[in-house]
């Protein structure tokens, strides 16, 4: 099987090999695992990662290719089928995501079949060692989330919006206290979410701006730690002032809905069913999904090297193993409310599954 | 021409649609430009992206085509093969990089032609609206730089080490004060590079541990804005204590070789040609690359929304033409002395170039 791509970006590269670069490289798994890589990356490849050869192209000749095309791509092409040549590659699988220009020129001298690249599957199913990494990152996580919600707890509601020494306090405050809380710990926080009112209606949106009094605030961390790589995610939603009887409400019903994922999720269970008794949990307590409103999102999602990876708890939800990690993160979004979403991180086990989250559910702070 | 992927990733992309999204969707560049996001992205990329149509997968019910297939990947090449019939496409222009499993589905129904994108050559010219967002960010650079030089000159060497209060300065240390810098400026800091002694042959080696005493280090810094997404770049070689002949002789030569490179640039002159020029520099002063010893790395690269794009100055360089924004960078490299790289950034202009770069080159501090 062959990958090429940049492993900053292609996390699959990043698993097979452990060797994180944001320029282009090349990895062959066959008995053994082998790399190709550029002269400049030579010796931290053959340090970093876990090939078995780390080979350089210009022990291809790539500089003097280069110079009688003068095309970049070419003369990796080049390289590229001599490298193949000279470890006998007759036939090769190349994953859905392969660059099609280099998948259309290898066909024509290789035999060259897209397979559906277990790679992905392999990543579903965390090592105690993975778990241990995600962790790690949660726990900065919750750390951040602490320092948010105790900022917004000291803050006064006055008016429309929430103050601190009479300073109207904004999402882009609340974002720079995670983010310097999560860099502190070697994480970097990406696009965190901190969204007041109806900005929280839309579940990607980031949140910008002066944040509400009495209304719900959703904060949605999503860090991943520079050393290991890995990504954790969890989300609350909090309170500051008086809460309406129709968000607190809301604010049960995702939070049955959420207890109701959390006791469906076990090995051996689809991802499908889990998300279906969630969606059920959300009709019994009266907020059916209707014309975009409601619970409009899937249920959850597996994390690991990327935060948005397999098992799915949605429609397209697979068969739940014993070492995935999933989030379960009900949600209600109404344009005149905002949103209510809370997100644990979990571990499926044989049994049951085991809670990665330590952070207390509460809304009014 | 027609673009599938996430626009964290493929820049193209995200040049193409001013969308950013981590998540793949999809873009028809015909008379106008379409998106095709999922309906969660729907509003987000409604409000952000360029784009004159922004059409949701759900639309064409991706929702209902994943019940029955149970397969993501399928039930979104049913989607696209929709949305593409409903605009009346026959033929496809996909860039290199193109997906080759979409690539391979979409080729039995339409006529899909590889093309070399012209995104990453229209990337490689920046409107001034660009070149002002990477000078931002240059500047936030060279003020984390300025606290970075600061510190190690306000360090004590003793034996071969460098010490504050009587603690190792570490390069985590300098890495660390360098990422909050950015970060309170709105840019992420990526693999920033601070590297002394030994670690500093590799280029691109970050360099970690203890700072050493009386050797050169380097200092590589290239952040990305937040906000504008674009990139700045620059590098700078520090030594605290006694420099020996050898490494002052090694730091004029660099200097000197950067001085030909930055006054070999104009419109009109190949990438290639002041490669060239600043390798025939370092021949002059002694230093030809010997083994993989002395300048072993091209003399610059593009630089915007990626931290290397077009065009370059090494043997691949093409004609460089007003509107470029170049790192000019040479590099001295010895496995027993270290390394020594002085970075600017420029932009070319019909007559010269202009330096975006306003940061003393001082070896010694």
């Amino acid at each position: 099987m062959l990958f090429i791509g940049d492993s900053l970006c292609d996390l699959d590269m990043y698993y097979m090999s452990h060797f994180l670069a944001g320029d282009r490289f090349t990895i062959l798994a066959a008995d053994e695992v082998s790399l190709l890589v550029s002269s400049m990356e030579h010796g931290r490849a053959s340090k970093e990662s876990f090939a078995d050869h780390v080979v350089s192209t210009s022990d291809y000749g790539i500089m003097e290719k280069l110079k009688a095309s003068g095309k970049p791509d070419d003369a990796y092409l080049q390289v590229l089928a001599e490298f193949l040549r000279d470890r006998g590659i007759r036939r090769l699988g190349v994953p859905f995501r392969f660059p099609a220009g280099i998948y259309s020129h290898l066909s024509k001298e290789f035999e060259v079949i897209l397979l559906d690249s277990p790679v992905s599957r392999w990543r579903a199913v965390k090592t105690k060692r993975e778990i241990d990494a995600i962790a790690t990152v949660q726990q900065a996580c919750e750390r951040a989330m602490h320092l948010a919600v105790e900022q917004i707890s000291r803050s006064v509601p006055k008016g429309e919006y929430l103050y601190i020494n009479d300073r109207l306090v904004t999402s882009e405050d609340i974002r720079a206290l995670i983010e310097i809380a999560l860099l502190e710990r070697g994480c970097d926080a990406v696009d965190t979410i901190v969204a007041g009112g109806p900005d929280a209606v839309d579940p990607h949106a980031r949140g910008a701006g002066p944040l509400p009094a009495n209304e719900p605030i959703v904060i949605d961390i999503f860090p991943r730690s520079r050393v290991s790589r890995y990504f954790a995610d969890m989300t609350r939603t909090v309170l500051r002032g008086e809460a309406s009887p129709e968000v607190r409400e809301m604010y049960d019903a995702v939070y049955d809905a959420q207890q109701t994922g959390l006791g469906a999720i076990r090995a051996g269970v689809l991802g499908k069913e889990v998300h279906h008794k969630v969606c059920q949990a959300f009709i019994d307590h009266g907020y059916p999904e209707i014309e975009g409103c409601g619970f409009t999102h899937s249920t959850g999602h597996g994390v690991g090297l990327n935060v948005h990876e397999r098992p799915s708890l949605s429609e397209a939800g697979d068969m739940l193993v014993d070492g995935n990690v999933v989030t379960v993160e009900p949600g209600l979004y109404y344009p005149k409310i905002g949103g209510i979403r809370l997100e644990d991180l979990v571990v499926v086990t044989a049994k049951a599954c085991e809670n990665l989250t330590n952070f207390e559910k509460r809304l009014v702070v």
